[in-house]
């Protein structure tokens, strides 16, 4: 005879930050440590310190297998073993927070199973931070995949950002599968902007191979970005920094968090 | 006679998260163990563990002191001591790493002083963390202060993102000086947005005092917001989960990633 079921398990769904092992939260690793499954995309999971996933059942999710992950970890929890969902970044943004709360609504366990989101850094905090500080003033965040997301409603969104002079934050900037959506994406944004708007390129950042550059909207040339790529392109108001020579950051880009002669520095 | 001088200190400028100490990343946690000098409001630094700023020295700002409080961090730096400057949340949303990158340009210091931002999970992503997934698609992020930024400046973004569906995140939503900006944004995205839309409210996420609520776009009412929330409203597809009576959590927000039929969920 088996022991009677002792319910469910906890379900943490868990941002791991940019990469950085020295950026993931307390909290964070608090509940990879206690969870039995841990379920997220391979390239996430190898990010992590390898001793954090000793002794566990990993699921290693393949790129586009998110549902599946999903239904595994709920699967994992509902069944009484503490289970971490993990996604880069922060979880609620672009991440897999929503699918997991799709996932326990359809099956109706959103009150049986305990369930937590822990925030992380996302990857748009983290690659301003490269940058220096482009995202002191109002920003707009797009997502350029359309995968899931009609072109329509992804050109209608950068052409109101752009319009109303919002830095913009672009995710899944470039793909091979559809190279034309970020050189469509920034011709909008030129008809807005001055060829000077300084646009800052963030790849692996906080990551092994990081590469930070600082171009004009005018000359930026979407063949230099892919998916692992962060953009940030400035508002009107955005200024790249002149860096002496000897500095050790070349490329820095700052938006002032208010309007010129509200305030002074000295 | 005195040692002679040793160069620059190390400039940190240090977001720390919601307020949960849980949530401060190892990499700020260093950079304040390491600072012999460390600059921020009050009230942030209220929330930190008081050891970690035991036999420091520490330069407790008031509210719109920012820029002395900036001023005094650079000299500090600049002198040859360690210094940390920090902000809530991200220090590059919203935070100081514009306004110190600002002082040490006007100084002619940005190569001189060796400075770096670290990032910290933003007020957004704690936010969303305890609405559950509002972040899951394309958002914009406004402050409603309008102390260094004209109201129509301020209302034009409101109303480009209100009419291209994004989530929209509201910053600084009220205060006394000002109260009735906030019912004039929400006014504006009522036009673009059915009544039913949800907002959640957040307010001290993560810390001691935390509320969450949800509530239709159409009757919440401004007066219980104040300047200590985070506020979201949701896009066209973002729902109120119907939680159980039984469930811990009442108020979840749920953005889906994509646009009905493209995946199934099981």
């Amino acid at each position: 005879m088996t022991a009677a079921p002792s319910g469910p398990g906890r379900l943490w769904v868990v941002g791991l930050g940019p990469g950085d092992a020295g950026l993931l939260a307390p909290l964070a690793r608090q509940a990879l440590e206690a969870a039995e499954v841990v379920v997220g995309y391979a390239t996430y999971l190898d990010l992590l310190p390898p001793k954090l996933l000793a002794d566990k059942e990993v699921v290693r999710g393949r790129m586009m297998g998110e549902v599946e992950r999903c239904a595994a970890a709920v699967d994992a929890a509902a069944g009484g073993r503490d289970t971490a969902v993990v996604s880069s970044g922060d979880a609620g943004v672009y991440g897999m927070a929503g699918l997991v709360l799709e996932t326990l609504e359809a099956r109706g366990l959103l009150a049986a199973v305990p369930w937590e989101v822990i925030p992380g850094i996302p990857a748009l905090a983290g690659a301003a931070a490269r940058l220096g500080a482009p995202l002191m003033h109002d920003f707009a965040v797009i997502s350029l995949s359309d995968l899931l997301t009609p072109r329509e409603v992804i050109m209608r969104r950068v052409e109101a950002a752009a319009g109303a002079d919002f830095v913009i934050v672009l995710y899944n900037p470039r793909s091979k599968r559809r190279p034309d959506i970020l050189g469509q994406a920034l011709d909008l944004v030129r008809r807005h902007r001055d060829p000077d708007t300084p646009v800052g390129l963030v790849r692996n950042a906080w990551r092994e191979g990081e590469e930070t550059l600082v171009e004009g909207l005018g000359s930026l040339d979407p063949a230099r970005v892919d998916m692992l790529s962060i953009l940030v392109i400035g508002s009107s108001s955005t200024r790249a920094l002149q860096v002496p020579a000897d500095a050790s950051r070349k490329s820095v880009m700052l938006t002032p968090r208010g309007y010129e002669g509200k305030y002074e520095i000295g």
